[in-house]
């Protein structure tokens, strides 16, 4: 377990567990840590003083030079650790050690896992669960302990433990018997600064609780509840809280009473707040038993309808989680409008870092790219969504990629958007640039000394541009779910028409997409005034979510002049290319690579290959079969 | 499990267990059967007397009339059962005890049970298995002798025990642990007259001999097979053989070691000839990882291509089992051109009773309808398929429908159709009308006495339409698999158009279709000269399975002078108005129904009143949204 795709973005090997013991003097963990390092980097001679500084913001750090060595300050322990980190990170890069002080945008950065108790991962490409097996948690605390690393090195703080969608294994992580095993898991990552959140299930009160119901306005539901927070807390009391994904793809929830959300919500928060906990409320909240034949129900606009309504009912220990887009981790969506339009209920921001429905880590995808678009996306005239982060956005969360694959994340390159994702938590205005270039110079900046800079030049212009060569060969221009139903990968183009899914396009001969304006489904209307008409408008709606707000001909002309079908065509053959342009990269670069993570990833590119083919000739001869327009440059499609 | 539909058509209740004593004389089981039948009948009185006529042929039997009572010989103890069933379904039905002389068409009536070892059915729509669970066979003994009855009963002689996908869990019935259970099933269903077969899996020799390779040429091999039926027949001298699906989906096969399917099947015939043993060897094989994008390649081709050549290669125990189409138990395909064509081989005809892609036992669907279907159409300007069996065809086996349900079948009326096809397996010259009235007849003949012949007749007539109207609602004119991927339940018009399953329709904005002609594929010229040329030319093409041998336009006029697509919305929106016909005839027969059997179909029938609306709706809509066609008549199609 010492290999190169192990070790991630904490290269390069070294005996680093060994900490020589006279240099730890203080007892902070960070020293320990930073020793640790230091030994990594063969640079144990650099002398590093620690202590704390009340002036600094808890999570807060800053980094001092003076001749005697390096004086690293820190808020509390978890400042004194980042500082460590941020520290490693500079030589580990080959910087310059200088001055900084530094303090994280929002305060709580989350991972969620989507394990389930049976060592399943719910969307996960990366083998099995890191955290459960056969029911128990925690069956390889040695692991979770180098996985805990790297999460605190990138600044997460938070993490849950099992999936949203709570099932009968998982559930007992309430009882005592779970908690015996969640205890020590707990164990594992305090030091680390990184606390745990339990994802309970609506209906807890009646699986453990015997109860008949779980109507949260029931005085029994609510005493369930406290029993369960005061039992949890007894035994892990730095807790961060309980994570709900409830009425939502068949999970109960108190709609399924008859109450709206903050009902439900505030029983379960009112239980939590004594102990100083938090509730994550997801929003992700839509009829997954829609008629497709019904052609008014919208589901983008669900989670808005939903929640918006109900703006300040929520207890303040609560939380509303909003996924960053209103349909589901699409390779192209528009933000949710529900970001911005909340005022008196605290929000946190949702991404996937798993690629669920971005190649599902055979495919390269680089996150931060796309998170930077959504960060630089207005939200009204004057702000962008970035500006919400540490104001009205107060926590970021990503449902993590992880699995215990030796290189942790299935695709050695999908390492890039764990770092990336951490990082932008802490640092929102951090470029995507900027994260790439970072978390390939600490992976691949130790593997050769004549030609680095270009290698990670290389290594990092792939990256930056595989989101777009992805998003070039699937579904066009935001029209989103041209995927096999269930298990999401690979085109199906008509696959979710007829669903229950509410995910429609209703391609026919002459135009595809669905009009959202106000003369279609009125989902515009739910964004404040300047992104509304930017999006009602077709000669404003920025062109890559144009199908997504609009219903148009495939004879449509986009302002370059093409048709849209022509664009479909195009576009398609150019993603195929851009993969094709990797590979010859990649080869390129094998001198400079060590064996295994050339290899690795070239057998991935190779799986990306055949995918963006398969993408190109089915989208290709789907549009050409519907519209029966040919390719004007004579192309292969396929009839 | 003594209810109504429990019982199936072994009605009417009665205390059919306890025989006297006295009236067992001769010690054939026949006679047993014969006063549990009388009995239950209340017919105790009837005096029957049995014995054995070598004049006879072994499984036929003849009945005499005389004044002192009615005399059954058999040309062997199975002659006897068959001959006590022919009377008992006599009196069941009402009629008078008439001489008759019978022996069945053909000497293997099988059936095979898709049943893995965790208990879970392939296609199975009626619970769980019957004989698996845990991995064990045989759970619930006394269950499969009231199973084995009701198979005697009508002519079933043999039965496969385990799914020919043989996995890991019962690929151990070839070994002395798994044998130890098997022997106890031997054991129940032998008085009946019924022998059992084992599917087994072709990489046996590796998975439980522990060779290296299962190639068919090696000794090892051989001596493998050898000792594994030597092993199986000192446990069950009588098993009737070994059933393989080699080469297809999957499963491993001689391909898999260069050889054509001769050389695999013979050396597992070897092993059993010794024994007396049959093989049967599954002819279902074909590419199912073809690149839709082939044209050329045209999985309906693949069993000709793959076993005509070989005609003469096979041992002389060993059975080609050709499923009645070309491509896999579909609502309308043509017949497999390998029926017929086969000359120096042994021939089974394989049905499936289990409704995969005929509703699931949630759509009535009378199997019998479209098997005289398939009886009916010559093979050649001589003579119908009906007149293969017992010359060519040696052999009739279909996939059971059966499970754990109480009433057998999942669909109370589904059991018409184990009926109907042990019955049309022993004499396939009864028409789908008898057999149907027969069943109908002894099942709820029984439950009423105003109004029988009414309530008899309107059953036998809803079950007869339903084949047709199941048609209607499904994909047009023999075009097949327009269902969901892997469960084929629902419409799916897409759902298979870019999967690797070779079962591709090319719709485009003009015509759907594959051209099978002589100018497209090819596929007619595997038809013996009559039948290719009637299926070549547009003129004689059999309408039904029109769109199964060519590519046509939309607008193309069928001989009623409509166009095609007129004649898909008409057909689809009749097939939802048969549903609604079935309701209500089913309804009307309410008070002579028990109300078990009338609130169970009844809930079935609603189910399908959803699904051919869904069928409906979907199909009609994606047809208009291809070719822009409207509905002449302006019906309510969703766009």
């Amino acid at each position: 377990m010492n290999s190169f795709s192990y070790r991630a973005w904490l290269q390069p090997a070294g005996d680093a567990n060994s900490v020589a013991e006279h240099s730890l003097k203080t007892g902070y963990f960070a020293e320990e840590e930073c020793a640790r390092g230091l030994r990594m980097y063969k640079k144990e001679d650099l002398q590093v003083s620690f202590s704390l500084n009340n002036a600094l913001p808890p999570e807060g750090f800053e980094i001092k030079c003076d001749p005697d060595g390096v004086k690293i300050e820190g808020g509390c322990e978890s400042g004194l650790l980042y500082g460590v980190y941020a520290l490693l990170s500079r030589i580990g890069r080959g910087e310059k050690i200088e001055p900084v002080k530094q303090k994280p945008a929002v305060s709580m950065r989350v991972l969620n896992h989507w394990d389930n108790g049976d060592g399943s991962v719910e969307r996960g490409y990366s083998g099995n669960s890191l955290f459960w097996r056969d029911g128990k948690i925690g069956y390889d605390l040695p692991r979770l302990r180098d996985y805990a690393r790297l999460l605190a090195s990138v600044g997460i703080n938070q993490i849950s433990v099992n999936n949203v969608n709570v099932r009968r294994l998982t559930a007992q992580l309430l009882t005592d018997d779970g908690l015996n095993d969640l205890v020590k898991v707990a164990e594992v990552f305090r030091p680390f600064g990184i606390r745990l959140i339990i994802a309970v299930h609506f209906d807890s009160p009646v699986w453990l609780g015997g109860l008949e119901t779980s109507d949260p306005v029931r005085d029994d539901v609510a005493a369930f509840w406290k029993e369960a927070a005061a039992r949890v807390y007894k035994r892990i009391p730095d807790l961060a809280g309980f994570l709900v994904k409830a009425d939502s793809e068949f999970q109960s929830g108190p709609n399924s009473f008859g109450h709206t959300q903050d009902i439900g919500a505030n029983v379960i928060g009112k239980a939590l707040k004594p102990h100083g906990g938090t509730l994550y409320w997801r929003c992700f909240i839509y009829n997954c038993m829609q008629d497709w034949r019904d052609t008014v129900t919208d589901r983008p606009k669900a989670a808005y309808d939903t929640f918006f309504p109900i703006d300040g009912k929520f207890d303040d220990n609560i939380i509303l989680q909003v996924k960053h887009g209103p349909s589901d981790f699409q390779v192209r969506e528009p933000n949710s409008p529900l970001l911005g339009a909340l005022k008196h209920t605290r929000e946190a921001l949702e991404f996937q870092i798993s690629q669920e429905y971005t190649g599902q880590q055979k495919d390269m995808y680089a996150w931060a790219v796309q998170w930077e678009e959504i960060l630089d996306t207005p939200f009204n005239e004057s702000r962008l969504t970035r500006d919400l982060i540490g104001r009205e956005v107060e926590a970021i969360v990503a449902v993590a990629n992880t699995g215990d694959d030796v290189n942790w994340c299935g695709h050695l390159l999908a390492q890039a958007n764990l770092y990336a994702f951490g990082r932008m938590a802490w640092a929102p205005a951090i470029t995507a640039k900027t994260v790439t270039e970072e978390w390939v110079a600490l992976t691949f900046g130790h593997s050769s000394e004549a030609g680095r800079d270009s290698l990670c030049a290389e290594i990092t212009r792939m990256l930056l541009e595989s989101r777009h060569v992805y998003e070039k060969y699937n579904a066009p221009l935001g029209i989103c779910w041209m995927v096999y139903v269930h298990h999401h990968y690979g085109p199906s183009p008509d696959g979710y028409e007829y669903t229950p899914w509410g995910t429609y396009h209703r391609a026919d001969t002459k135009a595809i997409g669905v009009d959202r304006t106000r003369k279609g489904t009125g989902y515009t209307a739910q964004y404040q005034p300047y992104m509304r008409d930017l999006y009602e408008s077709l000669e404003t709606c920025p062109q890559e979510v144009l199908l997504y707000f609009h219903r148009l001909a495939y004879d449509f002309r986009l302002k370059d002049g093409r048709t849209l079908i022509q664009y479909i065509y195009d576009t398609h053959f150019e993603g195929v290319e851009g993969v094709e342009g990797f590979i010859a990269t990649w080869e390129s670069l094998k001198s400079g690579l060590p064996a295994e993570a050339y290899e690795s990833v070239r057998e991935r590119l190779e799986m990306q290959l055949a995918n963006a083919k398969e993408w190109r000739d089915v989208i290709n001869s789907y549009f050409y079969r519907k519209s029966g327009i040919a390719d004007e440059k004579g192309r292969t499609i396929y009839v």
